[in-house]
C-alpha cells in the first residue's frame, strides 16, 4: 500500500510530532487537534492516524486508519465500517502497564494495606498475616496481547489464573481457558476476576447479574470497557457480598458525572482510565512500525479483525 | 549428633503440635508455652526450639537451639552464646513474604494509589500515567536468602536492582553489589531503599543522618530489624525530602508506644511486623528438615555463624 498523505489527529500532536520528525520519514503529515479536522483533510489523506473523532467522520475517504488506542469500539462500536479501509491498533506495553496497575490492587488486598492503614489511624498493633499470592485464583476475562501478559505477570506469583474467551481456546499463559458461553465453574473459584475484553456486541453487559450471581466475594477489576458492567448490579453484588470490592478504571461514561454513586462508594475504587496510557513516544514507534509494514505489504500483528471488532 | 529429647517454646504450641504430630517423629517432645519454660526443661533437653524468651535463658545446657525466626539477634544481640552449642533459624518463604509485602508498597507508590484516593474523594477526574517499573531502580542491604529474593522479585519487572552488603560479594540476583562502607554511590540512584539486614554491631544505626544525607527523594521500607534506623534521623530525612516516604514493618521497640510519631507521621506507613510472618506448618517443616540433617550431621544451609550474628 502506498502512503504518502498522512493526517495526524490527537490532543497530544505536538508531542507526537517530536518524535515522528525523529524519525525523518518522507511524508507529508498533518497534524491537527480533533476539532480542527475538516472534510478536505480526509480528503487529502492516505492514511488517518488518532482516537476515534466525531461519529459521523467518513473514514472511508483514507486507505488506512490507525488507531492511536488500543481499544478500536471508538471507530467500530454500534458504527459501520468500509471493510475497504485498512484498520490497525496500537499495541505496544499496555499489557505491561495493566498488569502492574492490577497487580497493584490484587496486591493492596492480600498485604491488607486498608485494614493497616486503619489500625494505624488508630494506634492499634494487631498481627495479621498477609496471604502470599500463590494460595489466590484469579480470573481474567480477555486471553489476547493483554490479557495474557497480565496472566504472566500474576502466574509468576505461584496464583492459579484462568482465562475467559469468545472462543474458548487454550492459550500457553493460563492454567485453563474456558469460553465465556461454558458453564462458568472455572468463575466460582475466583478471588480476583479481571476484564481485559474489547467492547462488542458480544462483550456489552457481560458483567451483569447474571454473572455476579456466580462469584463469591471476589476483587473486580475493570480495565476494559466501561460498557461491558450493567454498573446497577454490580452494587447490588457488592451489597450482597459477592464482590468484596471493585477497582474500575473504565466506565459506561467517562469522564465519570458528579451525582454517579461510584465516586463515594466505600468498596470501589475510580481511577480516570489510566491503566493503559500510551506515551507519545510509545505511539509513535508503534504507528512508525506499522506504517512500515503496511507499505512493505508485510503481515501485522496489529490489523483489527473489524467483524470481531478488535 | 543425637537428638532425643525436645523441648519446643512458642505461643502458638497448639498448632506446632499439631503439624509435628503429623510427622510421627519418635522424639520426646515437651511443648511450652514462653512463660512456662523451666530450668529443669533446658537440663532435660537435647534441643530447644523457639523464638528467644528470657534475656537470661541459659541455653548452653542444650546442644541445638533452632531459632523459629529468620532474625536471631534475640539469641545472639549483645548477650554471650557457647560456641559449642549449634543455632540454625528457619529459613522458608520469608523472601516471597517479604518480596511480596515491598513489591505492594512500591506499586502503591508507582501506580500513585494515594493521588488517585484523593481525587476520588474530591470527585475529581484527572488523568496522570503512572510509572512503570522498569523506569525504577531499587537499592536493597542484605544480599542473603531474603534480599537475593526480593531483588528476584523487582528484577522480573525490569526494575535494576543493587545490593549493598558488609562484604560486597557480587550476587546474582544483583546489577551490582556494593560493600556497606564503600563510597556509596549506588545509593545516590535510588528510587526505592529497602533493609533486609540482621541486627548485628555492624547493622544497628546503620540508616543515620550521614545515610539519610546521601538519598534524594526516596521511598524507604524497613523489614529488617527497626533498632538498623535511627528513628529521629528518618523523621528529619522526611521533613528534608531526602525520604518522600517511609514503611515501616520493624521498630526500636515492638509494640511501637502509643506516643511514638511514627503513628500519626502522614508519610510514614506503620505495619506490626507482619511481613515475614512463619506459619505454623512452614515453621514445622523447616524444623523437622533441620532435625533430620542435625541427627544425619549434613550441611546445615540455615545454621547460625555466631561470630558474623546471621
Amino acid at each position: 500500500m502506498n502512503i504518502q498523505n498522512i493526517v495526524i489527529v490527537s490532543p497530544m500532536v505536538k508531542e507526537l510530532k517530536e518524535y515522528i520528525e525523529q524519525y525523518k520519514l518522507n511524508k507529508s503529515i498533518r497534524y491537527i487537534t480533533e476539532d480542527a479536522l475538516t472534510e478536505e483533510d480526509l480528503d487529502w489523506a492516505d492514511a488517518f492516524c488518532g482516537f476515534q473523532v466525531q461519529k459521523d467522520t467518513d473514514y472511508s475517504k483514507v486507505k488506512w486508519v490507525h488507531s492511536l488506542g488500543a481499544g478500536v469500539d471508538g471507530f467500530l462500536y454500534h458504527q459501520d465500517w468500509n471493510e475497504n479501509v485498512l484498520l490497525t491498533r496500537t499495541v505496544c506495553s499496555f499489557g505491561q502497564r495493566i498488569g502492574e496497575y492490577c497487580l497493584s490492587y490484587i496486591l493492596k488486598d492480600a498485604q491488607a494495606h486498608p485494614i493497616f492503614s486503619a489500625q494505624q489511624g488508630e494506634k492499634v498493633w494487631r498481627e495479621m498475616t498477609p496471604a502470599l499470592l500463590d494460595q489466590k485464583t484469579a480470573v481474567i476475562y480477555g486471553t489476547g496481547e493483554i490479557g495474557s501478559k497480565v496472566a504472566t505477570i500474576l502466574s509468576g506469583f505461584g496464583m492459579k489464573v484462568y482465562g475467559v474467551s469468545l472462543s474458548g481456546k487454550q492459550k500457553p499463559a493460563f492454567n485453563q481457558v474456558a469460553a465465556v458461553d461454558s458453564d462458568d465453574s472455572l468463575i466460582k473459584e475466583a478471588d480476583y476476576v479481571m476484564n481485559t475484553l474489547p467492547l462488542t456486541d458480544k462483550t456489552a453487559d457481560l458483567f451483569d447479574k447474571r454473572f455476579f450471581d456466580q462469584v463469591d466475594h471476589i476483587g473486580f477489576i475493570n480495565v476494559g470497557r466501561g460498557k461491558s458492567v450493567v454498573e446497577e448490579d454490580l452494587i447490588e453484588a457488592i451489597d450482597r457480598e459477592e464482590v468484596r470490592f471493585a477497582v474500575l478504571d473504565v466506565f459506561r461514561e467517562e469522564p465519570l458525572s458528579d451525582t454517579h454513586p461510584f465516586w463515594k462508594h466505600p468498596n470501589i475504587t475510580v481511577t480516570p482510565h489510566i491503566s493503559a496510557v500510551t506515551t507519545a513516544k510509545e505511539a509513535v514507534d508503534c504507528f512508525v512500525n506499522t506504517l512500515h509494514k503496511v507499505e512493505a505489504g508485510d503481515v501485522l500483528e496489529n490489523k483489527v479483525d473489524v467483524q470481531k471488532g478488535y
